[in-house]
């Protein structure tokens, strides 16, 4: 069994039960001249986790385990977005309107499109999801199942919003949740600290959070495609 | 339409379609020889926010406004009780197992039932829920559509946990969400603070918060079921 250091202990998992989950690395959060940008959001502050997750990646797709994408987005014909979500606080623009990338958060514009330094395999499964628990409304936790996935490795932004709600959703629904310190990000620097310390408060009462360094020494140990459930790499 | 001051700006609603919600004011979470306590949460820390949702409750009752009660709970066999919740840092004393106030967290023993200060009434809906968010495996959003509420008043315990869950997936499915400020208690107080924070932040990302005073002064003026949705109380 595969054992990592985190917090508040360790955190072991099998090779066989564990992915990893890369929530909303999308342009229109992410990159100069996107919706987060022209609502005042400080996007530097989201750059230092995009070559974490880039690297996890890689690390998971030479080991031959799966990842799994979520981007939040609605149809096109916003039958999915709650009018509460469209006039909170009646702002200039709303999602669905035309912006900066094409339409705001709508599923296929260019906005809500993966910045390219974390896009999806070809082959990896993509969650379009109108929340920001990837748990509501979307076909993550059948995919899951089906996979007889127990441990998730979650990075992503941000921290306190959809990170922190897909975790907690996880976590009620019996999944071991790891959260990698690094790989996550949010525009404001003291939500993520706190968010940190609160998910392993208790007990680890959501989960777990680690260091990818952790993650990476380990993966870079296995040969792809011959991950096996004996390796353990600390104690 | 009922206006109310609030974070990050006002909050308005209908008396026809709002509901004060009461997450986890139960014994084990509360009381001094509780199952928190035994964990060596300090519970002190819990008991600000008691009075305050006593009155509300009062006030929602006079006015004949729903109040629906929520405790965290699993049934007697176990059978909703994921294995990571049970083993998750392998605890001396688990749930299920005997505590100082019956068998820990299981739904009918004295711990999990709710304390006297803010027990409901004799026809209020009690929602037993296995996890943190009180949608997850309930028939919590049954119940509010049936209802056609769309605005829920929260209060409870604890805010970083059991309150912001219930609030996010409540946000998801597009509820209208207050946060009691001076109604809701945490274990730790900057996690309080600094989630009451994080909610508002974003335009009012997952909602708002509204110190208990302005609801109390507006519910108040109006006579038990005698409520109107042209009753105006601060711009």
């Amino acid at each position: 069994m595969p054992i990592i250091d985190a917090k508040p202990f360790h955190y072991d998992f099998s090779f066989d039960h564990v992915a990893l989950v890369c929530i909303d690395m999308q342009r229109d959060f992410c990159q100069p001249g996107g919706f987060a940008e022209s609502l005042g959001d400080n996007i530097k502050n989201l750059q230092p986790c995009i070559p974490v997750i880039g690297k996890l990646q890689e690390a998971f797709r030479k080991a031959e385990l799966p990842i799994i994408h979520t981007k939040e987005c609605h149809k096109p014909d916003l039958s999915d977005l709650p009018t509460a979500k469209r006039n909170r606080g009646n702002p200039k623009l709303k999602i669905g309107d035309k912006g900066p990338m094409g339409r705001i958060l709508i599923d296929g514009e260019p906005g809500s499109d993966f910045i390219p330094e974390c896009a999806p395999a070809q082959w990896e499964l993509v969650i379009s999801k109108p929340g920001k628990d990837t748990f509501y409304n979307t076909e993550f936790d059948d995919y899951m199942k089906l996979r007889k996935i127990t441990h998730l490795v979650i990075t992503g932004v941000t921290t306190e919003v959809c990170v922190q709600t897909t975790m907690r959703c996880a976590n009620d629904r019996g999944y071991d949740c790891v959260l990698v310190e690094d790989g996550t990000d949010s525009y404001f620097p003291e939500f993520k600290a706190m968010t940190l310390k609160a998910l392993v408060a208790q007990g680890g009462i959501v989960g777990w959070t680690c260091k990818s360094d952790a993650l990476l020494e380990l993966l870079a140990k296995e040969q792809p495609g011959q991950v096996s459930s004996a390796t353990s790499f600390a104690a």
